[in-house]
This record gives structure tokens, C-alpha cells and sequence, in this order.
């Protein structure tokens, strides 16, 4: 991409095919197919060097199109590049051999994008850092308490080659040493060598979202100087700690720790620690999310080598490091980091990965500890029967009977993740509220997920409000989007059966009013002509005369009283029934109803003023009962009984202005 | 409250009297003064047992008005109630005599609501979790560098009256070993001892919510068998590690260990802690919110004795227990946990807290590395100028240009806290939409707080945007509300001058409306008649007779053209300028521009249909020609000239049938 200075025009234009792209900017070429047009895309939403050896003296590139995140990492890895303190560990003679100037940092979202700068597509060797990959496959194995049983998880205050063990329950202190790292990788299940290591390859190709390679050499190195190693799988071997060929633990042991990454599949791997355990870039589940969690706790106590205190002081994310100068470090829910440089410190940490990651920690403001405001709260808005009404359009007597008792329903509309701390906040304030209240609903609509304690909670206050003899309805109009859970509750609480939040609005609604009115009103008759909304103004002689002019029209339900495009050429009288206006939305042609009008009102306004086109169709809801005036009819009244006809032309006039003003009230509720 | 059966208006009543006052509910009666009515609604609102003893045999109390969580609470209570093992402490001769049945649980919320059950409100002595409220005043006295100096932050392995030093730094290891909280204890500043122990009795008020008090038997006792830790302190004082005298900071150091506190004071703390250092029932600041992190840091490494691996794995929460049987736990943002049972394990940790703690951090969902969804968005909804429209009531030729083009304009409608992952999710989400946009603006009215990172890319989104041409606004009503960096922000980018989104959003359709039409309109020339949206369908004819009805009307600036409660009596045919319609909301006599009609519109159809009352005010935004037509003109015309009437009469209906259609459609885009 041309970066000299370009027109608006161009500019313009070059940023359009770079941005809205975005979605297969995600998809890493290597994993994924690729829909046309998007292979051109990833080089530029993703700054790369690729390659090795990066010289101090390079400047970093910056994408254009990543914009201001973007700048900031390659910032920040143009002002690290000038560390070279700390040595190449020596440990394993092929690591000593290892590119001392190569640096590259990466940051993966949660939402699949990543950020680069550097040598991040630089291979090197897993070593440690593969410990918490493994440890969490043994996990998924055989469950947290036979795992618990084979190793602990206390840190143990000693080096990662330490020969003590947790003498009082017969196992390693923690998996993160290399004594619990070699148990658990004798856990891994598979019917030989080849089946294991070809499940804990298949863990990592999901973790980095690409097959995985080992590099041979290392692996050979570490095998044939991995003495201090052997001895641990021997001692483990003796006192029972583990099963089986010690051999082949560790020969499986030598090849998981010379899996090939980078820095950007360690970001990639630590996105998938933070999203649950699911890869954000393909999408596919690398580990079960009931081990996600233990495998973090584990990287928070013991991820950093002996400096797991000051690490989770200044730094505060769970995090691995391994001797070739890897670290990953995971911020659940939201991001992971990679970062490669080969030179260690003391601790046998990298020290440019310390520094990038406490410099991320900080400026990023990611310590687990660090301040993040209050839970987000579980209510998104709440209003009254009075703020906001069903799209049924009733006739004036009823909207004057909500105006008073619309108070009685109580709307909640929720959002996101349900948990403890968001649905207690909510269940308090939803009983505080209750004065007047003889209805409530939840508007689960925008709600993702509800946990467990959350759905209890909402369970016991359903119980509740039944006790208080409080209508209760909890509508979701995607049940299956939202897990079980959420779905076992739409069932339970769910009276008005609908998964629509108008519908059960209108539901409460006609409760509410024949509650008002003191009498249950069921198929009532059709009404009188001077009962309609509009007729109201006119005396008995100007109801005969009009009467003339209007023809009967009935509906059965799924008739259509109009159509979109048809022309606005009559009026109907609504005398029994109800009608839905609809719209199409999209392409697709879903149907969506804007509104109900119901007997005692008119509808089809249009046709007395100026004709045009109806925007809308109409369909019988019910069988409806009308009377209809059609245009030339209502020319002849003007003609005939022009006062007759101005009088109807007014209150229809009327009828439009407090429809209007109603909307306009809703819109001001809305826009809370 | 009687529990027995009683009618549902009984029940409605009572809970009214109880649920109502929640906000009341909250305040301690013996830390802050109760407004009237508000004192007999606490025993309500929490259950409480208060003294001493709890028999095992007696049944927890269940709160009516505390709902679901109430209840789990106190089944939580009543089924540990009956675990027995462990041992009182012994090592202090007083601790060896308190009753071994007690046993309270709290649970304090970041809104400052309290849960409780058992014996929440007996007293005991802080002893160890002394140690973080300590360790808390000495950071906010040297700030963290000086106090890492003397104390670090390094798990020990060691049991918590260790005399092992972290010898390369000559310090101890950290501030929750005994040796740690004396150095952070001879770090309190004060001229004396008597001042300095008035500065810790001060914290721990803040912290708790009231006056505390030391318990002198059990401070003696420890002053009088404390041989070990005296050791400790003349060690340091050989070593270097402290400065002063050793007698008078451990002297202080007992009294500390010997303060009064509940398991609800320990909830409240803990709440304190996850609520930045704000006590969330009193409002009060008790630390430094920079200090906070950094106690919580050393509580989740060193906080549980030699059990911290496991609490963190299988617990999670950072957290302090103490000798005589009490626990604290927090979840930062969310809540915190107080438990008080003086029988211990072998750790030192009360037995019957630890299981509490375990099956509440297990039930409520609470392990900090817990799953908890994605990080909630920053963009609470989107819309494009096609969609929402400012509130100016626009001339037909207007409307059209806007429906074409309105897309250039784009609004991002943010909420909650902004920190690094969703704004950068935002601002990638807005680069990603820039095809056709010429205006970005951001309503940052439902924004609670920007963090420095957050306010750093959104500079940089403001930059890239100015690169590319794209008008940029952020708006935000209440600035000094959300922080100093949003002042900033708001400062920075917000061209339009305006703290209202209606406003900014009404400048932005100004600019695209000039551009559309290809010339800068300023202060137009009234319109001639027959440019008035109703009057299109009249001949030249026809507007010259209309025209003798009609009577000129000026207002200036701030004139009312008409008021609410005024006889609907006269349609306004706008000419030049515009006006402002107001609605007053609440009490307090605010008033609410509903919207701005401008020149080439009419405002005040309702005269021509029922009369009635205006519902509204309409206040000139600028200087206003126009022609009215009183209601008594109107029927002149109707009686001479009908068919003129006729065709204006439908010439208004049609206008307000095509706002309503509009208002429909907004309503549409707002219910999303």
C-alpha cells in the first residue's frame, strides 16, 4: 500500500477496501478458506515483518488501516528494541544458538483480531510454555479431581527443575514445574505413543488455529541432555507418582516442549484461555470450557517461575513463560499477549517479554485487580405501561384508561451476561419497585448468557411476585441463542406464551383495562357507528346521512384490508376485530408489525387527504367487522353534505394530530 | 412482621412499606442518621440474629423482603451450621476461650446492600486481616516504591510467624507474615504512638463504616505472650528492615491485631476494597484508590497462609483470614464476603469460613477467573442519519434530501465504563463503517467513566478521522460527572459546541443538507407562499384569495408564538426563521425542546381540526416571519371559498400523516 500523500478521494477509497473487510481479516489464511476478496486484506489489517533476525536499527511498521491500537504496539516494540539485556538460556545446547535480537510482540482480542509488531511470525520452541497446554488436555482427560490427585497446586518455592515434591500428598507441588509437567503429560490418554502425541499436536492445532510442527533438532538436544528431567520421571516413577514407561512420558515430555509457535500464535493461544477456551479466529473449541478456569488459576500461582508474587503484583494476568523467551499472558473475557525474545533474565523469564507485558499491564490498565467500574448493570432500561404502549392502536377511551393505570406494568428490559452480582442488583430493585404493580415483565431480548445463580435467583423471584400475586413473564425472543438456561426460564416464567415483548406488553395491557372497566368483555359485539373514535362529533341525523356513503366490508383473519403500493383510495371504519399493519424489513421479506388497530378506530387516514400510495400492508387479525368510505363516496359527501364532511375530515384530522403527539412521547421514552 | 397468613392487600401493603425504602435499607443506623421512617425497615430489609452463641439447633431467620438472595444466604448458614470440626485458636491465651459455635455470614454488595445470617453481628478480633487494612495506610503514607523497599511481595512458603527474611533484599518477604505487617506497621506516620494508633483506629472506621474500639483483654494477652513476635521485631531492628522503636511498633501492632470487628464489618470491608476504596454504605473514601490494586495483589498471593495455591484455585478471590476465625473476601467491581467461625484448620484459616467461602465462590459464579462472558460493549446502539432524525422539523424538499443522503452521517450511541479491549472493538468497528460517511459523532451521554487508555485511542480515532476528512464530534451532557478525562475528550472533539446529541445531530444534517445542495443557503429571504409545504397543490389563484385570509405575524427571538393550556385558535405558515417546541418535564420546570420547526412549514394544525388546548410551547429560535390563519378566518374560508378549504384542510392532514409515518419509523429505529 502506497503511503506518500494521497487525495481524499484515494484515501477514501484505500480505506474502504481495507476496512470493511474486517470479519475476514480475522481469518487466518493458513487455517481457514477464504471468501473472494478477502486474501489482500489480511497484510494490510495486520502489520508483519515475518522473518527472522530483526536489526535494532529497523523501525517498526505501522498499518494504516489498524489505526490508533495498532500505532501503539508498534510504539511500544520500536522503543523496546533497544534492550539487550539478559542471555540466551544455555541449558539446552540448540537453544544457546538461538537469535538473540529477534522481538515480536502480538495482542489477539477476544474478538478474533490480531495486533502485531516485530518478529512476531517468528518460529521458536514452546519449552514451559506448553506445560499449561498439556496440563489443561489432562484435565479434560480425567477431570479436576483425579488430576488434583497426581498434582497439586501450590507453588512451591522452588526452581522449575526442582526435585522436591509435596511429600505429605505424594505429588508434584503444581504442574507448572517441571515435575508436575511431566505427570501431567503421563496423564494424556491414547493407546501409544503415536495416539498421544498426536492428541497433544491436535490441542495446540487448535490453540494456534494451524497444524503444528516439532523442530527436531531442539527436541533431539533436549532428549539427549534431559538428564535432570529423566531423573525426575524416575523418582516420580518410584514413588508412584506416575504410571507406566517412564520413557515414553518423557519422550512425549522432550517433543511437547519443542512444538513450534510465535508470538502471534502465543497471543492466539491466550485468546483462547480468555474466550472460554474457544479460538476467537476459527471459532472452534480447544478446551473444554469446565478446565479454562483451572488451567488460569494455576498460570496466576505459578505461570512466571519464582516470580510469581512480583508478577502478580505489577503485572496481574495469568501468564506462562518458557526458556526460549516466550511468554503468554491471558486477560479473561477480553485479550491475550504474546511476546518473543530469547533473552532471559535471571529468573528465567524474557526480559524484553517482562517489560513489554508490564508495560501492557499498565498503559492498557489489564491487571485482573486493577479498577473496572461496577458490574455492568443487568437492566438496560425499564419503563412504565403509561411510557411506552403495545403497537395496538385502541380507541380513546382505552388510551385514557392506561394513561391512568398503565403504571400497574413494569418493563424491564435486560442486557448481556446475567451473574450473581447484576440479577441481585436487579431481583432488589424490580421488588422496590412494586408499589402499584400488578405486572411485570423482563425483556430478555438483548440478554446473552444467564448463569446458574442467576436463573435461580430469577426462579425465586418469580416465586416471589406469585406469592404477591404479581403477573410475572419473562420474554426471549431467541431462547436457543442464549443457552438452556435461559431457555428452561422462558418456559417457566412465561404465561403470555409469546417470545415477542409487544405482544405480551399488549397482553398486560388488555388485563390491565379489563380490569379497569370492572367486567370481563369477551368477542364483543360490533360496535354502533357512533361508537367509532371519529363519529363522535357527529348527531344521530349525520350518522344516518353518512351512513349512506359507507359500505359493510368484511375480513376473515390473514385477509388483507390493503397492501403496500396499493392506492390510498378508502377509509375503514373498524367495528369488530382487530387489524395488524405491517412492513417488510430486508431483503428477505421478514414481516414486521408495526401496529394493531382495533374496532372503535379507522384506519387508511390517507385516503381522505391526498391519495398517494399505501406504505404498508394490512391483514385481518381477527375476523373483522368494517364499514369503508370510499374515496369517491367521500367526494360526494363533500359535495351532497359538505358540512357533514368537514366535520369527519376534522376529527379524522384529530385522531392523526394525537397519534402524533403519542409517537412523539414514546420516541422522548426511548431515547432514555 | 407477623408471618402468618394474611389477604393480598395485606401483603401488597406490607411490601410497599418494605420494598420502597431500600435505598433507606442500606444505611447503618449506627454510622450514618436515619431519615424519618427509615429506621424500621432495616431489621426488614436484613436479617439479623445478633449476640452470641448460635445453638445449632435453631433455624436461620429468613427475610421476607430480601427476596431470593436472602434466602440462599441463610440456607447457606443453616446447612454449615452443623460442621463442628477444627479447633479454636490457642496460641493467644484469650482467643482459647470464645465460644466455638459462633458463626456468622455477610455478604456486602458495591451498592451497599448487606446480606446476613447467623451471627454476623458478633464481635471478635481482627487479628490477621489487620494486616491488609495495615499494609493498605502504609502504602497511602510512602506510596509503593518506598514501601517494596521495605517489605515484599513474595509468597514465602513459610508459616505466618516465620522468622525467614528475603535476604537479598534484606526485607521480609511480605506484608502478611508477621514479620511483613510489623514493618508495614512501623511505617504508619503519626508525631507519636498515640497518634499513629488514632490513624489506624481511623482506617479501619472508614473501612467499616463506624467507630471501632480494641478489645483490651485480648490485647494484653497478645502484648504479655507475643515473645515470638517480639523476636521478629528486634531481628528487623538488628537487620534494618524497620527504624524507631521496636516496643512502640509492636505495641501497635497488637493493639491493630486486637480491634472489634463483625463478619458484616468484614463484608463492608472487603466491599470497601472491591468498590476502589469507597465504602460503598457511607461514600466515604477509606483508601487511595491508586493503593487499592496493590492490597489485593498481596492479599490473592499471600493473603491464606501456606493455603494460597489452593484458595486461588479452588476460591479464587483475594482475600485475608485471621486467628480468631474470620475471613474476608472480595470480588473487585461486585461484592464482598465477611465470615466469622472460630474453629481452624491446620493453616490457621476457620474452618467453616473456608467452606463458605468455597461454596459461595462455586454457587454465585464469583472465581475471578471465571467465565464471565465478553467484556460488555462499548457501542450501545448505532443508526445512520437515514434512521434517527434531529428534532428540526424540515421542509418536504429537506426531508427528501436527508432520506438520500442521512447515511452520511453516523452515530454511535456509547455506554458503561470505556477501557482498552471495547474501545478498541469501537473504534474498529467505526473504521471498519467509513464507506459513505462524512460525519462520526459519538453520544457520550450514557458513558460512566474513560480510562487513560480509552482516552488515548479515542484521540487517536479522532486524528485518523480528521486525516480522512470525517467531521468527528464526541458529545457528552455532563462532563464534570464522568471524570476529568472525558472533560478533556469532550474539550477536544466537539466541533459542534454543543453538550446535546440532538444538537450536534441537527448541525451535522445542516452540512450535509448544504453539501447536497451545492451552495451555502445563510440567512434566506422569507419564502414566498406558495413555497409553504401545504400550500403545493394550490394554483396562483387560489394562494391570492387563501392570502386575504391570512394575516403576517413577526416574533423575535424567544417570543412565544403560542403556550400550553392556550386555545388551539391559529394555524402559523412559517416564512423565515424557525421555532422551538417545548414541552416542561418534572416539577422542577425543566424544559425539553421537543423540536424545531423551520421556515416552509406549519405549525399548529390542530386548530384547523378540534380546537381544544395546546399541549405545548412554541418559542421563536430565531427571528420569525410568518402568516397565521385564525380559526374564525378558517371557517370564513370554509363558507366562501370550500374548495380551497378543502384542499388545504387535506394538505395538512396529508403533512401530519406523513410525520406520523416518520415518528413510526423512528420508533422502529429507537426499539432496537
Amino acid at each position: 500500500m502506497p503511503t506518500g500523500r494521497r487525495s481524499s478521494f484515494e484515501r477514501r477509497n484505500c480505506l474502504d477496501r481495507d476496512s470493511t473487510g474486517w470479519p475476514a481479516n480475522c481469518i487466518d489464511p493458513g487455517a481457514v478458506p477464504l471468501g473472494a476478496g478477502g486474501g489482500q486484506q489480511i497484510a494490510a489489517g495486520v502489520a508483519r515483518l515475518g522473518g527472522h533476525g530483526a536489526d535494532a536499527a529497523r523501525p517498526s511498521p505501522v498499518s494504516e488501516a489498524g489505526g490508533p491500537v495498532q500505532e501503539l504496539i508498534a510504539e511500544l516494540h520500536q522503543r523496546h528494541l533497544g534492550n539487550t539485556d539478559g542471555r540466551v538460556a544455555s541449558y539446552i545446547p540448540e537453544l544457546a544458538s538461538s537469535d538473540p535480537r529477534q522481538f515480536g510482540i502480538a495482542v489477539a482480542m477476544c474478538n478474533g483480531f490480531v495486533y502485531e509488531a516485530g518478529d512476531a511470525r517468528a518460529p521458536f520452541t514452546a519449552q514451559s510454555i506448553s506445560k499449561a497446554i498439556v496440563y489443561g488436555l489432562a484435565l479434560a482427560d480425567h477431570g479436576r479431581d483425579r488430576v488434583l490427585q497426581s498434582i497439586g497446586v501450590e507453588p512451591s518455592g522452588e526452581s522449575f527443575n526442582s526435585i522436591v515434591f509435596d511429600e505429605r500428598h505424594n505429588r508434584p507441588f503444581n504442574p507448572m514445574v517441571n515435575a508436575g509437567a511431566i505427570a501431567a503429560t503421563s496423564l494424556i490418554l491414547g493407546k501409544n505413543a503415536e495416539e498421544r502425541l498426536a492428541r497433544i499436536l491436535e490441542i495446540f492445532t487448535h490453540f494456534v488455529g494451524h497444524p503444528v510442527s516439532i523442530d527436531e533438532r531442539v527436541y533431539r538436544s533436549e532428549a539427549a541432555t534431559g538428564h535432570r528431567n529423566r531423573a525426575i520421571a524416575y523418582l516420580e516413577l518410584n514413588a508412584g507418582m506416575i504410571e507406566g514407561s517412564a520413557e515414553e512420558h518423557l519422550d512425549l515430555y522432550f517433543k511437547q516442549c519443542s512444538i513450534l509457535v510465535t508470538a502471534r500464535d502465543l497471543a492466539v493461544m491466550a485468546a483462547t484461555l480468555a474466550n472460554d477456551g474457544v479460538n476467537p479466529r476459527t471459532g472452534a473449541r480447544a478446551l473444554p470450557a469446565a478446565n479454562v478456569r483451572d488451567v488460569l488459576s494455576v498460570m496466576s500461582t505459578c505461570g512466571m517461575y519464582d516470580y510469581a508474587g512480583e508478577w502478580q503484583f505489577s503485572v496481574g494476568l495469568p501468564a506462562k513463560s518458557g526458556v526460549s523467551g516466550g511468554i503468554m499472558a491471558v486477560l479473561p473475557g477480553q485479550l491475550g499477549i504474546g511476546v518473543f525474545s530469547p533473552r532471559l533474565d535471571d529468573s528465567g523469564n524474557s526480559v524484553r517479554g517482562l517489560a513489554i507485558c508490564k508495560e501492557l499491564s499498565q498503559s492498557l490498565k489489564l491487571h485482573l485487580l486493577d479498577h473496572r467500574g461496577r458490574e455492568r448493570p443487568a437492566i438496560r432500561r425499564a419503563y412504565r405501561g403509561t411510557e411506552v404502549r403495545s403497537k395496538r392502536v385502541r380507541c380513546r377511551a382505552d388510551l385514557e384508561l392506561l394513561d391512568r393505570n398503565g403504571q400497574e406494568i413494569a418493563v424491564y428490559e435486560l442486557q448481556g451476561d446475567l451473574n450473581f452480582a447484576n440479577s441481585e442488583a436487579l431481583i432488589r430493585r424490580i421488588l422496590s419497585e412494586l408499589r402499584c404493580v400488578t405486572h411485570v415483565m423482563l425483556d430478555g431480548e438483548r440478554v446473552s448468557s444467564v448463569d446458574a445463580i442467576s436463573c435461580k435467583l430469577l426462579v425465586g423471584l418469580a416465586r416471589t411476585l406469585k406469592q404477591r400475586e404479581v403477573w410475572f413473564d419473562l420474554v426471549v425472543r431467541h431462547p436457543a441463542g442464549s443457552g438452556e438456561t435461559l431457555y428452561a426460564l422462558a418456559a417457566l416464567g412465561n404465561p403470555a406464551g409469546t417470545n415477542e415483548i409487544d405482544v405480551a406488553l399488549e397482553l398486560c395491557e388488555d388485563r390491565v383495562l379489563r380490569a379497569a372497566r370492572g367486567a370481563a368483555d369477551d368477542e364483543a359485539a360490533p360496535l354502533p357507528l357512533q361508537e367509532v373514535d371519529v363519529m363522535h362529533q357527529l348527531g344521530n341525523d349525520e350518522l344516518e346521512i353518512l351512513s349512506r356513503y359507507l359500505a359493510p366490508a368484511g375480513f376473515d383473519r390473514h385477509e388483507y384490508l390493503m397492501r403496500e403500493g396499493d392506492d390510498a383510495d378508502r377509509l375503514y371504519l373498524l367495528l369488530a376485530g382487530a387489524v395488524d399493519v405491517e412492513v417488510k424489513l430486508g431483503s428477505a421479506g421478514d414481516r414486521h408489525r408495526v401496529s394493531t388497530i382495533e374496532a372503535g378506530t379507522t384506519v387508511g387516514e390517507l385516503a381522505l387527504f391526498a391519495g398517494g400510495k399505501r406504505t404498508a400492508d394490512v391483514v385481518a387479525a381477527s375476523k373483522v367487522r368494517s364499514l369503508v368510505l370510499h374515496r369517491r363516496q367521500f367526494e360526494a359527501l363533500a359535495a351532497a353534505e359538505p358540512l357533514i364532511w368537514s366535520k369527519l375530515l376534522r376529527a379524522v384530522g384529530h385522531s392523526m394530530a394525537d397519534r402524533l403527539r403519542r409517537a412523539n412521547a414514546e420516541i422522548r421514552a426511548l431515547s432514555r
